[in-house]
């Protein structure tokens, strides 16, 4: 099979058609410049994934249309081109790849199988491709594929999700070499779990598989790219960037085994990239710079505005420390230290004055009664505060609640919970540490003070997470057991906690869900994050 | 046909299939008493709709079969009872339609059409029927349909949306009635909607249709109930409560045709019935009995106000007035008479302490800037002021914001924002005056001065909401073209406005998509509401 193939794993913008046919032109005259005889880009390249309701705009049919014409054909006379592309068809959308050669739609190829679970809801939009053919280019039979048409082997999985097995069906029809074209978003494992089950395919029907995956965050979800190229044989042959654009050139008659798929490791690195890559695309797509972090002197802030500084730069990034009288004195000096560490500004405003004002007007009799409220408003000056510097100066206010938290609802609503963008939103306490140690891999950036103390939420004296919470160890494994697994209170129970406790979590789960609902969105790294891939009800009853 | 029919249009609470079956007896006792033959429940009744991820629960499998067994099998042995309810099977759930009659399952028919546009995602949780057939029933041949069955009716509509169409399929194969269990949630002309395209279903067919509806609201969704039972002639037998519980008892023998469609009148009391269900069961359901509401002296939060007070009885009602330094001097007056004609508690809460404890916080030399800042600021007090009213207090916030605002941005993130629920969040300004119109038609309950005050934020001095806007009656219009009837700009264009104001506006819609985002589930009484049946991107570029 003598074909020369250009993966280009590019990060486009959603819903920027204009753009996103530039960035396209210009890995076409890439690819040209290294004679291959096909480009591919990733699944809806052309406008991003997931453009979600913009799909239904009918600007874009014409827009789309006028753009293949005048940019991508005039470039396919010598080279193919592979293009992720809604196709609009008889009221119809459809999720394509359009393979232009010869100056012309050579061929094209829908999606068969619609993913409608989890963060997907393809089926809201989309059509399915009512049958699958390869296409003879240059001679070779090419199995086109998209995202989840590969994702149903019956054997890899013990069973069939969908009746369909598109990739088997391109196979029968002689397919010699399998293409998938894909914009599949990034947990936690997938990397190794994608690179596994595509060794597993391409040994199971002794094709070669190109794999070109989407990279770049989109508001909540984060694609990692990772493209792959496997032998045959199921052996790595080409491996794109985890995270980042690339441009892998790979020649089909000499595909040379690099690598095992044990070479593919995931681990807390993984993570910390994807979250940089969130925050960085979500500012820069969103037209942002800068940033602002509310440093309370615990690890969850502190991680972020690392994160947050990685992702921006330190010049683009603001500290600000907004102590209470019932501040401990090392947080205020721990946050200093940290923004000194990372050398981004830090600014102290404390809240004492407008608390003040909050108390006398509340409390005309001068008799504070430090209930709940009062410990929310100190929370929500501080979110106050953060919105002002926000609408002042221009910086977007990240949100740095971790995933326990939320999950329980040990945060405050338009309080610790305001800002543009939920970055560690999906990522319980314990990864939090992780995370922190991770970024102290090779100097103090996080002082170890900020990584030995107690977690508490400081808004009356001497509190502690652990008066409210089950320590957070218990607390993380009973989350994945009840979020992520989606256990029954039984089977969590199978673990060895006791009924009281595991019962009281799952209430305030559930009865948190309002909080939720408002929070920012947050960056999806585990197969189940809050937002767009739970969707559950706020009013209603446990009568099961 | 000889059968008497029970059409129980009940009210669920979503996941209480142990409240619900309690509920669903009581109606099948009263059938009873009226010696029917048959009771219907409308669509997954069992559970409530939507019951969105909660179906994934394990739990409920089992719950849901000891329920059956214990419950309503026992009471099915001389009536037949046709329930709604998921049915698990295989790995695989249905959204089913179970007829119980002898003690045991009867029969059933599973949905065929799952709907996955605007609100409605049930292609994430179901699979369709894969055939659909008449039950035979004492001697009666019953066309058993879910909902979206039968809006698929390619006269009636000009085109078919799905490739099946099931009610058609169940005629040609002897069905002698149509019976339709539905959740079909409202909005404005979908009552009269819905009995047009059922009494040209049942002209067509020459067959009398059994239209049995959900009632109540759940979350973002009011289902208006409003079930039908239409002659073969088309013409209306029975008519259930619009936004009420109600119970039908009709005899197929004998079915009388009481009153023609054009009967059936839509206006803005449905949609004040519609809201006033909403905050009701947003509050009985989730377990809150008072609402507190911010009183500015504007038309939307009296309006507010009043929905809020007829739906939960002015004892459990308190509208807080929040002036400042900017507010006019009618705004407390105005604010106060409307409490005062309603019988609600009434406070005055001055900001102005609080306020100036910001801007001495923030303007250290003494000089405010009156800049956005500042004028937000006002409004987060204001949204602080609320939440610890309902903090210390066990109040729920209604925000008060109106769709054309909501639309704009013209609304301040954790100011006015803040709430619960956004009662009139899908209300655009002009038709939030009909409203007040609507209220005002007995008395004067809203003062005259509100009504015909010159809308402001009051954030700055002599502020005016068309300062920063166009006038309402345009804005409105452009805001429907858009975001209801989905118009292309140059569509928009031909409606006559300039082309700087439309895209002017437009830019303001899509780029606070990010506020919208953490707004509070706003009730849907329109095609097109924001939130869960609008799925927009944030970090996105229009590059079409």
């Amino acid at each position: 099979m003598n074909l020369k193939i250009a993966i280009a794993q590019i990060n486009p913008i959603v819903g920027d058609i204009e753009g996103n046919s530039d960035k396209i032109l210009s890995y076409i005259l890439k690819a040209k410049k290294e004679n291959c005889d096909l480009v591919i880009f990733p699944e809806l390249s052309l406008i991003g994934y997931p453009p979600r309701d913009l799909l239904f705009r009918r600007e874009i049919v014409k827009k789309i249309d006028e753009i293949l014409c005048r940019k991508i054909l005039p470039e396919s006379k010598d080279m193919g081109i592979l293009l992720g592309a809604p196709l609009y068809k008889d009221e119809k959308i459809y999720n394509s790849a359009l393979l232009f050669y010869q100056g012309k739609l050579f061929g094209y190829q829908h999606k068969t199988l619609l993913p409608s679970y989890d963060v997907f809801d393809e089926e809201r939009y989309f059509k399915p491709a009512e049958y699958c053919h390869p296409i003879i280019f240059k001679g070779i039979n090419l199995g086109i594929t998209i995202c989840e048409d590969i994702w149903n082997d019956k054997d890899y999985w013990n069973r069939a999700i969908y009746e369909k097995d598109p990739l088997e069906e391109l196979i029968s029809q002689g397919a010699e070499v399998i293409l998938n074209i894909s914009a599949s978003p990034y947990y936690y494992g997938k990397i190794r779990l994608r690179g596994d089950m595509l060794c597993y395919l391409a040994r199971k029907y002794k094709r070669p598989i190109i794999y070109v995956n989407e990279v770049g965050g989109n508001d909540e979800l984060i694609f990692d790219g990772s493209s792959l190229v496997i032998t045959e044989n199921g052996k790595i042959a080409w491996k794109g960037k985890s995270f980042k654009e690339d441009l892998g050139i790979i020649d089909l008659s000499n595909l040379l085994s690099i690598e095992d798929i044990n070479s593919i490791k995931e681990d807390i690195e993984s993570i910390y990239e994807a979250l940089i890559l969130g925050i960085r695309d979500y500012f820069s797509k969103l037209g942002f710079k800068k940033a602002v972090i509310g440093l309370s002197g615990g690890i969850d802030s502190s991680v972020v505005a690392c994160l947050a500084t990685f992702a921006l730069g330190s010049k683009n990034v603001l500290g600000v420390s907004m102590p209470s009288r019932y501040s401990s004195e090392g947080s205020v000096k721990d946050a200093e230290i940290l923004a000194k560490n990372l050398g981004i500004e830090f600014r102290v405003i404390p809240i004492e004055k407008i608390f003040k004002a909050y108390l006398e007007t509340f409390n005309p009799d001068g008799n504070p009664l430090m209930d709940l409220a009062e410990e929310n408003i100190q929370a929500r000056i501080r979110g106050s505060i953060l919105m002002f510097i926000s609408n002042r100066e221009g910086y977007l206010v990240l949100a740095t609640g971790n995933k326990s938290e939320l999950a329980v609802g040990y945060c405050t609503l338009y309080g610790d919970m305001v800002g543009g963008l939920a970055v560690i939103g999906d990522i319980p306490k314990m990864t939090v540490y992780e995370l922190a140690r991770f970024i102290n891999r090779e100097r103090e950036i996080i002082p170890q003070s900020i990584l030995t103390k107690v977690p508490s939420a400081e808004l009356r004296p001497n509190q502690r997470d652990e008066d409210s919470l089950p320590p957070y160890p218990i607390l993380d494994e009973i989350l994945k057991a009840y979020i992520e697994d989606n256990l029954s209170i039984d089977e969590i129970l199978e673990g060895g906690f006791e009924r009281n406790l595991v019962e009281g979590v799952i209430k305030k789960i559930d009865s948190s869900e309002y909080k939720r609902r408002q929070a920012p969105p947050t960056l999806k790294v585990s197969t189940k994050a809050f937002g767009m891939g739970r969707k559950m009800p706020i009013a209603w009853k446990r009568g099961f």
